[in-house]
């Protein structure tokens, strides 16, 4: 269930594409969203996402959700599947409303430990849409006008009929064995393992083998290695293990990509 | 006629500039804009507009103006004459008061089929500018005073005298025979033309010729085609033709850049 | 001491951090400001400050801050030492209250001529931050909810204890007798010295000469050269002195770095 809104803040409109912000196209939406809902406040996760990444959108959204009000409406629109058949959804839940293509890009989030998935609706009431929705550009005719309705208080039940099997995409984001992941690489060339310190039976035994690197124990923070050495720690990202390099890249200096496999060894204390 | 603003909504204010993000020109601006208008909302259509090109802002502007509200002020600072002679101006239409120097630059928007151009002024009184006015910095000191004033309710007028024979670029946003152009290329590697689909005789005959290839038919949208392929297809820009590659990037396959040529060709029915 | 807010705006909280906008952490800071303060207006001054480069933040504050209303809460996360014993500041000025880590982004700022600092604190208290504070993000778990506290009108008191010798980083803003410096390099390749038309004795006789180039006089503006050549004038941030090519990037055309030394020759009237 949502909370209740305390002395009616504002809604919020979290917007998160891999429009740019060359084109205008994100500007465009915010017109659109402003038009329906002037008073939306109108914040934005990411829109420099990879042209048709749907796995980072993912994981962007997935580490950001939890820490907005949970009236929040999420607006995701990396949609490579424009104009196909793909569902347009709208997905309630325990800490905020998704809205998006059911393309699996908010697999991630539905999927969440900490997430109840309460209700999920097809957009195609065209009351809710503009008029003359073009094919190709549902970000600015589908998507934004529904997260301003929603913002604006009205049932997912008037946008549309129930939207069941929702389509769910595998994002590896469990370890398998004493074999994990590398699941995001950040701006600073950090990578973000899919495995948490909660997923390591012993944290004093653990190390970590990427490529030909070693890393041969758990540290707290950077300020723990010398400038230029490389860490593993667990990060700030819901307990995630991350391996990066103090004050420097270390996708980068390891040649890694998301995907690649880290190994997790545990020392034998005898030895 | 500037429609009537049901319930008092928060003025808005858009910012299109050449800036970056880097420098923080534009975090100025909208100090200097949140100190004049606190209750403005501000909104971005690019700041991402490659340095000093006009054509690009143009464009953008054009193809966002119209999902705003009219009450809405667009503000644009693609200056290369900046501290020259060019004078800054105000202009009121039926959809929106724009506000940038007169270079050109809000050419597409005002001649727009669906747009009546009102009323426009030279910014020229001080009261409405920062003091201490530089010579390099308009957005801040003119543009960005002028746009938050205008927000909170001042009439044009108040801001300078009537602007008459405003500058006018001949952005080409016309197919001239059997000859159309790239009018914009998009972060995706869509290329828009100059031409829309009701500008096309026959559509079902219509075939397009860009550098060696040739597309022979006109698609709904991506998923007509596989991936990979080149399609062209009435696109979401007021039915403006785009031709693109699904789920690649056409500009980038092609060596194609705006203002390039696209022969437009009718097939024989006969033949 | 602080402007009184005339008729309650709503609070401003400015962002500005080294996280680009492609792995969604500046939209989780805003999520977490909003979730504590909903009426705020947040507004961003850059985040594409080159990783842990604290020169640059430092100069981007300082060029905007006194552009925001007195009120303003800015959020400064550029933090190469997080997780380290460095401290987390909150610092309440003549123009503007300013939250980030003690390494010196702030320098700039609190040593301008027209800021005086009143009050600076440790910000310790776990209650204004948000529970299990990570090692590596305290942009979200401290820094977000500090200034969204702020906002919301907690005394800076409350959030720890007066914080006294903050770290002061040099940033060599004044020229040394006849050698001044590159401060920062804008976007447009324009050079921004550490020098302002007040510092120098004569700006009728001056020349400037950076690597095997001469600029022989000060212009007002662009317009006053040809397109393509170079040109030194009082530039927007506080008439420091600026040396530029019109329509062009002084920078590249150079080949300049910030720190690079511009000498500052006085022509001999008689000669």
């Amino acid at each position: 269930m949502i909370e209740p809104r305390r002395n009616n803040p504002p809604p919020i409109i979290s917007l998160t594409t891999d429009f740019g912000e060359k084109d205008g196209y994100v500007g465009t939406m915010r017109g659109v969203i402003l038009s329906i809902c002037p008073r939306a406040i109108l914040t934005d996760l990411s829109h420099d996402i990879p042209p048709q990444d749907i796995r980072t959108a993912a994981f962007v959204l997935y580490q950001a959700f939890s820490y907005y009000p949970p009236y929040t409406v999420h607006c995701v629109v990396v949609d490579p599947g424009v104009g196909s058949k793909r569902r347009a959804i709208a997905v309630r839940t325990s800490h905020g409303i998704f809205v998006g293509p059911d393309n699996g890009v908010l697999s991630m989030v539905l999927t969440a430990s900490n997430i109840d998935v309460n209700e999920a609706v097809t957009l195609i009431n065209p009351n809710y849409q503009l008029p003359n929705v073009s094919a190709t550009f549902h970000g600015r005719d589908i998507f934004a006008p529904a997260a301003a309705h929603i913002a604006n208080g009205i049932p997912l039940n008037k946008l549309g009929p129930p939207a069941i099997n929702l389509v769910h995409l595998d994002f590896d984001t469990q370890p398998k064995d004493d074999i994990c992941r590398v699941m995001h690489i950040d701006r600073f060339g950090n990578l973000i393992l899919n495995i948490t310190i909660d997923d390591i039976d012993d944290p004093g035994r653990v190390s970590f083998t990427i490529g030909n690197q070693t890393i041969k124990s758990l540290s707290h923070t950077f300020a723990d290695v010398e400038q230029g050495h490389l860490l593993a720690f667990a990060g700030s990202l819901r307990n995630h293990i991350e391996i990066a390099i103090r004050n420097g890249n270390a996708a980068r200096e390891l040649g890694v990509q998301v995907g690649d496999v880290v190994k997790i060894i545990y020392s034998d204390l005898e030895a």
